[in-house]
């Protein structure tokens, strides 16, 4: 680790408190791993006692923590993000190392800023262009009129298709497919006909993208992915939908055609969404959950099916399928205790 | 755009009846963004009112809108087949470039069509065989004494491997996969012994493959998908499933192995399908549905827990973990109201 | 098949006692497709009588089918075993060609073992280890500073970031993506800061891992998968997450962060496990269940609404949105029936 910062510089940058020594830093770690030079955080309050066992430098803690830490530590409200911010100077972001691989097949009519990284294997189709200081890593396939803005990160085997329009510092991971066909058949008699999917993809700017998920690009209009939206590993992202600023999707979610989704929202995992909903800003949706109707109102929703043995599951599952016979006996005997009750007044 | 066709001409080739001027069509686009010169269709009648403001030369409709609208359109009973047929017209394709690029590496026992075209970084192996017009696009692989028929286009990074067989006009997305190992391990005691996987992978004619979509070879017999079958983004096809003829599945869809579904099915995003199950032709499943036994029947199918707001969904939730406790209390109540009834006859 | 056993050589090899003629086995295969020279397998009885017509040369049953049975046949008390045992025999992983393919880009500070073999548009980045007799197929990438033990087999399009140590006899199918960063963000008033990922992916011996599915750095300690741990495809392995011994999952699987599992469990597919449990050893949790909670006690877990047709499914599930409700309207009969009943004693 080349960098390095005292307690004192951190705060100097990021705000804070310092209390204690004023020590300096290389690395970041986990409170049960950092060792020497390496500063900590807390965040949740239960694993406090780690803190008089770690031998992490010095920690980044909430108020509470501080008038009992002994070692020298920072104060501030999020020691999350602080600590974010602290890794984030520590370990920049790669730097494009500027210039052409001589193994990429870059097409004439392309456009490749002069400082940008192409790496080897790279397929860069003609009309293309890709932004200053922008990293393209092993492998990785830009198509015909492709933009990528400036400062990006594309990593190996990625394929973006013609018709995709990517902001600057978008990271996209490794074999994500950007802008292939969206799913559109029109049935004619006996067989499907493909309905060419003519719109494009629009990516925002600090949007993340993760490994093997799938941007589909709009059937007409256009798929849609606001600024700063955090997109994991393993998602499929349908023609025509459109994704709010800010918005975070954990892996394996699953959006239907059409679907806009707000911004600022919390998508737990394995969240599947049908399509030509509407989903307003602030709304976090629990993993697991099936959403298959428009959600107006910010809030915490969910709906799943809760996990038990085997043997019990089997026995509630199968009045599962009978909830409305159950629910017809219940006013049945609702009637006959009202019938049997009246007389008795 | 080059290709241009007027409404007289569209009608030759593909029917329906024109109303109004003949105008000249170059392009195709949806009711609010169509402009000079495009086309664009109204299939829900709900959307009616965007005819009347739609900027679009003229229009594809349903006989019930063709009296009130005084814009050029063609009458048809299905406007978005109609859509889709003029799409491919004036998009179709893209035509092979015949050639092997000069950075593919092809074995020189692989058999490629003279007329088929091969991408930069594509890797095919000995015996392969590539058909007439065919495209392969950049760093795919084709592996040993795989088959592909005419016409098919396979987009970048996409692994096809050994044991594949595909036949004509197929489309293979973006880093799907095609025949690697199915999922056979046998326990020996303390660890998996693999199972090798010998059979192949048959996929039809018009097949239409999505993007990193899993489809296994088989264990010793095949696994098969139809002619026609159209299947999204991010499924799994496990070894020796079988998928019949024009059936369509959405994304996000698994199917476990040795499942056999039959023709015309259409499976929601999301559906996962046990293994050796049966499915008939004709079946509908809803998305998000658990499929755990054979479905003998035709028809709509569906089983997903509902959304609710978490606080409802907690507390409904509770309940569904002791339904046979109150399937119980409500026999045991039928049972006292009973011996309460009868003194009163 | 160049490769032929007789019974006798393989009982001598794998063990079990002979019956009939000791013929030659040059092939595998099922019941229904075995024929001259192929071994054939019955591991569920309710196929039996598939034994009178398969043509196979010789079959592996257990003891109960032997005296009935008039073929010459190996029996053994796990029939599928043998069988996988004689497949590897028969079908023995493919040796390394020793040699970096011209196509390939090896980093002249990468070490690759002279005996391993390097595929056509590979790319291995500085400080990466390849291990003896390892093969790297087509267009995988090996970042800087990645280990790839001995007898390891990587399939085309792989990407294997830097932080990742593989041990040996690995498989990684095609367009799995190792090491790519977790999803780690931290809120910052209006927008997400992306926390570094600092952690690596060990993964150890006898480890397969499917096609398209991710398997995360950790955040700051590591993501681990154990010894003989066998996971299917597009399956997502978070950051942080331990997977432990011989630990099977099947494809569509998602782990959130942090997340535990033990040794020996079998995770049916499109399990969903959220993030920061535990799963002890020996758990089994049957096919689309939503793990939300611990496991601590070994045995068979579920959680899966049940499929119905839809017009059934739509009655029922209306009144799981109010089960609270239904509840409470029986605990109020239970109360007006105790009140009717007392007086009458």
């Amino acid at each position: 680790m080349l960098l390095s910062f005292r307690l004192s510089g951190l705060v100097e940058l990021l705000g804070g408190e310092r209390h204690g020594d004023d020590v300096l830093i290389t690395g970041v770690s986990s409170l049960e791993k950092a060792g020497e030079g390496e500063l900590a955080f807390l965040a949740n309050p239960r694993l406090r006692a780690q803190l008089q066992t770690s031998r992490a430098a010095a920690f980044i803690v909430r108020p509470a923590e501080s008038a009992s830490l002994k070692h020298p530590h920072i104060v501030t409200r999020d020691p999350q993000l602080y600590f974010a911010q602290v890794a984030q100077l520590l370990h920049p972001r790669p730097l494009a190392v500027a210039g052409i691989h001589p193994r990429a097949v870059v097409d004439p009519l392309a456009k490749v800023a002069a400082s940008a990284q192409i790496g080897p294997g790279v397929v860069i189709e003609a009309g293309a262009v890709v932004g200053e200081r922008t990293i393209v890593k092993a492998n990785a396939y830009l198509g015909e009129r492709v933009e990528v803005g400036d400062d990006c990160l594309i990593h190996p085997n990625t394929s973006v298709h013609s018709g995709a329009f990517i902001g600057d510092r978008v990271i996209l991971h490794s074999n994500a497919v950007i802008a292939g066909d969206g799913f559109g058949n029109a049935w004619a008699t006996d067989h499907w006909e493909k309905i060419p999917q003519l719109g494009r993809v629009l990516i925002g700017n600090d949007v993340e993208i993760g490994s093997c998920t799938t941007v589909d690009r709009g059937a007409l209009n256009d798929t849609i992915i606001g600024n700063g939206a955090r997109i994991d590993n393993l998602i499929q992202v349908a023609h025509n939908v459109e994704i709010g600023e800010h918005t975070a999707m954990a892996a394996c979610v699953g959006i239907a055609g059409s679907t806009k989704i707000g911004a600022r929202c919390q998508i737990g995992g394995a969240v599947m969404i049908s399509g030509h909903l509407e989903i307003c800003d602030g709304v976090t949706v629990m993993g697991g959950t099936l959403v298959a109707k428009t959600i107006r109102e910010a809030g915490v929703y969910s709906g799943s099916y809760p996990m038990q043995t085997y043997d019990d599951w089997r026995h509630n599952a199968a009045h599962l399928r009978h909830l409305d016979e159950l629910a017809k006996r219940i006013r049945q005997l609702e009637k006959e205790i009202a019938v049997l009750t009246l007389p008795a007044e």
